[in-house]
């Protein structure tokens, strides 16, 4: 062995180590450094199992180098490895620089053998001690020896029967007994030789099956799967075993630093004496609050109060920690940041920044967009969410919660939905097909599939609410019904899922109105002083225009009029359709223009920040009924009442319908070739608004409004159109005598509009890039088609990371807009150019369109404030960078 | 007046002073410097044009000048002006830098006056001599005294209906000499003043007239809308009159160097003795073969000859003079490029070059590609052409002849055409619901519009031949009929319509095989050889792929593999979609291979040029029965037959349609996403083909197969695909126990995949940009809707100035295209770019191909000539310009 340091105790490491000590390690090293009592140990380092990897052995030397330690962790204790009287037990641990889930080895109770447990039985109980003893005689045979779990968990049942008792906790020490003796039986015929006697060789083949493990298959297979470096190696750490059932002076707990649902500065946790982890957890004995520690323990619940404050203080995240009280001695056993909720996480940060501990622009850095998003999700009501057990448990596959009655067959679903049923969607996994009776449901459950299963793709991508991969449930779609153990839930009946969790209910949960609290306000108006991008909203009812400004958006960024056009005015766009001169069609339109003028002005009137609205995008055909149940019910009636007038009607619309309807919708006869063809379309849209500006003018407000055009792929499309705007805005101006401030600009939407955006420019006094669309024509994919056909085997076989219909594609659509942005300030440095495509809510998106160099992005009103926060730390960052500011920590 | 040269003689200009002497003086002058006996005369300048449209008159010391020119005409010709002796007679002509057709301004016969008049008639004729002076005061009186046309056409009307006859010519004497007294009546009523008698007067006031003349509002609008400038102005020439009629030693004709139909090298035109040039023209006597004046005049007729090969000689292109014998004396009156056949163009070309006129690469560069065009478009027979008076003619919209029944409704002629109708759809004009009944039709022939009307634009796109604006035609669409003058065409009669010069003939007419004659291979063959572009064709059949080769395809660009899916095998597609199973779909497939790996046999066994054959690219859909019929006719049977088999039947390919049917085609479940999520059916066509090549190879052939998959949005799609065609591919050579050659690229027609060249090249052998698709896709505008809905406005308005599918959009498709190729040439500097898009084969397209840096164009095998002299051309054009060679003129 060379003259390298193979092994760290506690106190010689630190935080930074992990490469060397691994996670587990770097932490104890950290928490014993930092002056915390915590269980005196060593960790042998990474390079171990590189060297075992490479050698198929443990280092010549390293036994030595153990058995020092040992030396010295007994002289620090003052126990025994191996002692009768005060003997020491330890743990040992594997522990690699990144987390493994599962993959993590743990040998427990190591220093125990026949003659010690006597003594260790009079120390704790006799109980607990042949449990002791068994769990490692089971543990090592089944880590260092390999022997199949099974022997030993058969071995429980059948003692156990023997017993007659179901429950682990029912056996009388006596049965316990029992265990360790056939256990060891186990072992022998298992390994050929007897469950070693010599806690120093237990000791040894512990920490060498922790090396060992590095490369079993499971462990490998992970690292694959994950990218992880096989030379990354594990760690092995070796800890004294503390135990709070010495007795009614020990005690066992869990707590957090403040309260992890409320965000409270409060101590949080409870405790139970004369008891082991396991106890607080497994719910056998009901544990105290742990503000009763304080009449039980005063000096340890005062130690207590300090610690918790010493742990936030260096750590500067709420902590959720670990901690035995032996014999009266107080161990930290663990301590990590605390799992809370998105409220509580956001409570947080704003109090440790009001309390000092950290600065304002931290403190919006902590914040997880991740947060944001669930605060304004539905959710069920945490007070009764904590006052119900779930149902079962599954992936969680597609945020927010969702009650309805449960449906197995898609296409009923899609009936019953007309009919008024609410519904969540149950099925083995979905299909293609299935695409109908998804859109149709509250939210959607699978026993199968993970977070890229079809049902997660699709959910996630209309918005529903999804549990996947609930494995325990068992559906009979024959007779339209589930089991999860011994519960059946019928169709029809009532079930909640919450997608953010995975967790499942049998009833209908009460659910909390989303929205922001006033420490959400208040961190988010912190951030709002770092921002450089712009945000604004996709909105254009009253109401949400009014959220939107609420939410903190500085303007509509995308006032769509598709509805303006709705409900009973889908007669006046069949008239257009059907008038057969421009006279005829002016004629209709002029009937639109009152109506619309109305609409536009509360609109207008809402804000006096910039609305920027629309003009018509969808085609035509989508006014009309249905064509293809329309071609159905004229089959039927020329059948039924072949002279009907009924059927002359029907015919007549028909027939207009087939004249227009497209045979790519999404590349067809819409957005500005609408205005091109019927030039009066969009001048009767036009002077609505414009008339509805000068009338708020005259009502002495300000409104601000941009008209857009939409779908332009060449530049004389804009000019055109824009050039009868401005007659027509002439026109109002002379009769209301006002002049109204505005502006006309363009969706920068089909590839050909961004590739030519310098000859646009010229043309227009904004830009905004319509990145639904434009992914769509730049993927050649329709949104549609891709989603019901073929997203889900994409995002399986790996070829998209992402659904670039909702993570904007970087090297797609992302390199056109560079291009259009590159152009169109070339041609004018400072037009503004914008994101009005749902990309504009995502994180990753606002990104990438802050690193394009775009000047705001535009989203609905729920995702502004999500947009607002990455905003802000996109600015923060910048200015960490600039400042060569680094804050220990910039995790979440 | 200033020392300024404002009036050049002919013999002192040439065909360089275009802009000082129009494009008629430069012609007159270049004649007369080139020694042909030409009329004498002078030329006013285009700057005396400018100083009128200054001053609004002509420059002070002009007049003397121009008395001075006549005097030195008076000098030259030995006449006199207004001599009653030997009068001399001239013309004046405005004659402007560039050609305005229909603005040109000309008096005859200035000079005549009341006592002349006398004198003329017994040089000439009584008859002439009284007709050429009231022509002199119409001309005179409404050009430069602006008296309306009706007014002397009123009178003629009138003396006609007094000796009770219909045509001009038969107006006896003494009615032409009622007429000059009516005229000058007129003249005397309008303008005050009696006609001037004083031939000086009469030649300066007709000088002003002219110089007025170019800025008179018709002119005006014509530059205006031809972007011409108004700084050009007009020159104004003043030429000696000559006449063919003065007696039988007198004559008139015209001729062309060589034949004009043919291309053969003998002098080829008519004449009249005694006669004006219209007598030749209009019709009323029977003009003589030219070469029967080798009788009539030997000594004209040699100096005929001689006159021929000097104009060639000089002009270095087959002429079309005209010329006048008067009183035995030539004189050449006008020369021109001779219009002429393509054929005979093309022979023309090769012709010269044999003859040493021109170099073969000028030669080359003489072509059109019109010219080639035309040669193989189906065209009317040119003798039976030459034998049939067309009906009436319109503006020829769209190339090619076209026989069939008139039809009227468009809706009927898709019926007729299925009950196997071959339909001229005759229309006012064409409106976007008349798709279906163009596309049904072999031709189109409207009474309005013109060369950007719906019905030219579609025509063009849809590649039938069309004529519009017939003006002459009156449709009576109630009664299915229409007439021109006194012939009445019924529904249902056959008619021939030639749009390449759009004449229209009451009967079905031969047509005759087009081709590549032998003249045009030369040709094209001399051209080959400066090519740096290749040119492959798109094709898949195999006569398609011999008659590609034939035409001088360099490989096959484009084998499009959806046939080999159709006709009997729509079934096994549908049995690929409604398999349940990925075993049932392999079994299908399996059925599929032999059967395709005989078609594929076939393709590859033709060349041993490169095959690149293209992967499945349609949907799925398409190999099922219309949706909407399918719909229809399920809807009827559930009325008629509610539980027969037969709908049942029908249930079930609906459902499975409705599974796979995409909302939008263009976007949807098609191309490599085929390959993708049914891997199973990418694999059998590749194994099809590779098993194809090996066969060939074992039987000693060398096929060259590559293979093509269409599609790409994402680079990873061409891996997945490419690494399961090699897996193939290592397969089939095992089993053939042959070593195959192939390549596997892919095409870039989604704008993603040109964006991210770069990244996909890393997995292509070779990339073919798929315009068609790229076209729809960067402009966002689906083609079949857009053709249907808006193109013909988008047109209309001047949007676009060419349909972009077919004319490649330089500023859009064509700088995603120069991206794609900087990016794929950046990682792979060798990689091989075409383009296989419909635009392969249109000229300016492969012009634009060739900036971009494409390796080679493939357009379908009738366009391979056209695209062969096109990328001659350009590679010409480069030597040229390397070699500074500046050929006299260009042009065709």
């Amino acid at each position: 062995m060379n003259s390298e340091k193979y092994i760290y105790k506690f106190e010689e490491g630190n935080a930074k180590m992990v490469p060397k000590l691994g996670g587990k390690g770097a932490n104890l090293a950290e928490m014993t450094s930092m002056g915390f009592s915590v269980p005196p140990g060593f960790t042998i380092t990474t390079d171990i199992a590189r060297i075992y990897s490479e050698k198929g052995d443990l280092p010549e030397g390293l036994l030595e180098e153990v058995k020092k330690h040992v030396e010295m962790l007994e002289e620090v204790t003052g126990k025994g490895f191996g002692s009768q009287e005060d003997p020491l037990l330890v743990s040992v641990r594997s522990g690699a620089p990144v987390s493994m889930p599962g993959m993590m080895d743990t040998v427990l109770n190591v220093g125990l053998n026949d003659k010690i447990i006597e003594r260790f039985a009079k120390l704790t109980s006799e109980r607990f001690a042949y449990d002791s003893y068994r769990r490692l005689i089971q543990m090592f045979g089944n880590i260092v020896k390999e022997i199949k779990r099974t022997k030993f968990e058969d071995m429980i049942q059948k003692v156990k029967g023997e017993y007659k008792i179901e429950s682990d906790a029912e056996l009388p020490v006596e049965g316990l007994k029992k265990l360790v003796d056939e256990f060891k039986k186990i072992y022998k015929e298992e390994t050929g030789e007897a469950f070693p006697q010599d806690p120093m060789k237990q000791l040894w083949e512990a920490i060498k099956a922790v090396f060992e493990s590095w490369n079993n298959p499971q462990a490998i297979k992970y690292r694959e799967l994950h990218g992880l470096s096989h030379d990354l190696g594990t760690a092995c750490n070796v800890q004294m075993m503390v135990f709070g059932n010495y007795g009614w002076n020990s005690a066992t707990g869990v707590g957090f630093t403040r309260n992890p649902s409320t965000g409270k500065k409060r101590l949080y946790g409870e405790y139970l004496k004369n008891a082991q982890g396991e106890d607080v957890v497994g719910g056998i004995r009901t544990p105290k609050d742990i503000h009763e520690l304080k009449e039980d323990m005063p000096e340890i619940y005062k130690e207590l109060e300090k610690i918790a404050g010493k742990l936030e203080e260096h750590y500067e995240k709420v902590q959720d920690f670990e901690f035995t009280i032996q014999d009266g001695k107080f161990w930290l056993l663990q301590t990590r940041t605390g799992k809370r909720t998105a409220k509580a996480h956001i409570k947080f940060a704003v109090d440790f920044a009001e309390e000092g501990l950290i600065k304002k622009d931290e403190a919006v850095m902590r914040i997880d967009p991740e947060h944001i998003r669930r605060i304004l999700h539905k959710q069920i009501d945490p007070e009764v969410k904590e006052n119900v057990s779930p149902l079962t448990k599954g992936i969680n596959a597609s945020p927010g919660s969702a009650s309805g009655r449960v449906v197995f067959n898609p296409d009923e679903a899609e009936k019953l939905r007309e009919d008024g049923w609410q519904i969540i969607l149950v099925r083995p996994e979905t299909a293609p097909e299935d695409f109908g009776g998804m859109a149709a449901a509250n939210g959607i459950l699978t026993s199968r599939g993970g977070t890229t299963s079809h049902a997660a793709i699709v959910a996630r991508s209309i918005g529903k609410p999804a549990v996947v991969g609930a494995g325990e449930i068992q559906i009979d779609l024959e007779h339209e019904k589930f089991t999860v153990n011994t519960t059946t839930i019928e169709k029809g009946q009532w079930i909640t899922i919450d997608g953010t969790d995975g967790t499942v209910y049998t009833e209908k949960l009460k659910t909390v109105k989303p929205g922001l609290f006033p420490e959400a306000q208040k961190i988010l108006s912190w951030g709002d002083t770092y921002r450089t991008l712009g945000v604004r909203s996709n909105a254009e009812r009253e109401k949400n225009i009014e959220k939107a400004i609420n939410f903190g958006a500085e303007g509509i960024g995308l006032a769509r009029t598709e509805y303006l056009f709705m409900g009973k005015r889908t007669q006046l766009v069949q008239d257009i359709v059907l008038s057969k001169t421009t006279e005829e069609r002016k004629k209709v339109l002029e009937e639109l223009v009152p109506q619309q003028r109305k609409d536009f002005k509360e609109m207008l009137g809402v804000t006096d920040k910039k609305v920027m609205i629309r003009l018509l995008d969808a085609p035509f055909h989508e006014f009309f009924p249905n064509y293809e149940e329309l071609l159905e019910e004229v089959a039927v009636l020329r059948e039924r009442k072949p002279n009907s007038q009924e059927l002359q009607e029907k015919e007549k619309i028909l027939n207009a319908l087939e004249k227009i309807r497209d045979t790519n919708p999404m590349l067809g006869f819409r957005v500005c070739r609408l205005g091109i063809v019927y030039p009066e379309v969009y001048r009767a849209q036009a002077r609505a608004a414009l008339e509805a500006a000068a009338e708020l003018i005259n009502e002495g407000k300000k409104p601000n409004l941009a008209i857009m055009i939409p779908g332009v792929a060449h530049w004389k499309e804009l000019k055109i159109l824009r050039e009868e705007i401005e007659a027509v805005a002439k026109k109002v101006e002379e009769e209301y005598g006002v002049e109204i401030p505005y502006e006309i600009g363009t969706m920068i939407e089909t590839p050909r509009s961004a590739l030519t955006a310098d000859q646009i420019t010229k043309v227009a006094d904004f830009l905004s890039f319509g990145t639904n669309d434009m992914t769509q024509m730049t993927y050649g994919m329709s949104r549609d088609d891709a989603e019901r056909n073929f997203m889900a085997p994409y995002i399986e076989k790996g070829i998209f990371d992402e659904n670039p219909f909702q993570v904007l594609d970087a090297d797609g659509v992302g390199e056109l807009m560079r291009i259009g942005v590159t152009k169109a300030k070339k041609t004018d440095p400072d037009i503004e150019v914008g994101i009005c495509g749902e990309h504009g809510g995502e994180s990753a998106s606002i990104r990438l369109s802050n690193e394009i160099g775009l000047d705001y992005v535009s989203c609905s009103p729920y995702r502004v404030p999500v947009a607002r926060l990455v905003t802000a730390q996109i600015g923060i960052k910048k200015k960490w960078e600039e400042t060569g500011y680094e804050p220990k920590d910039i995790g979440y």
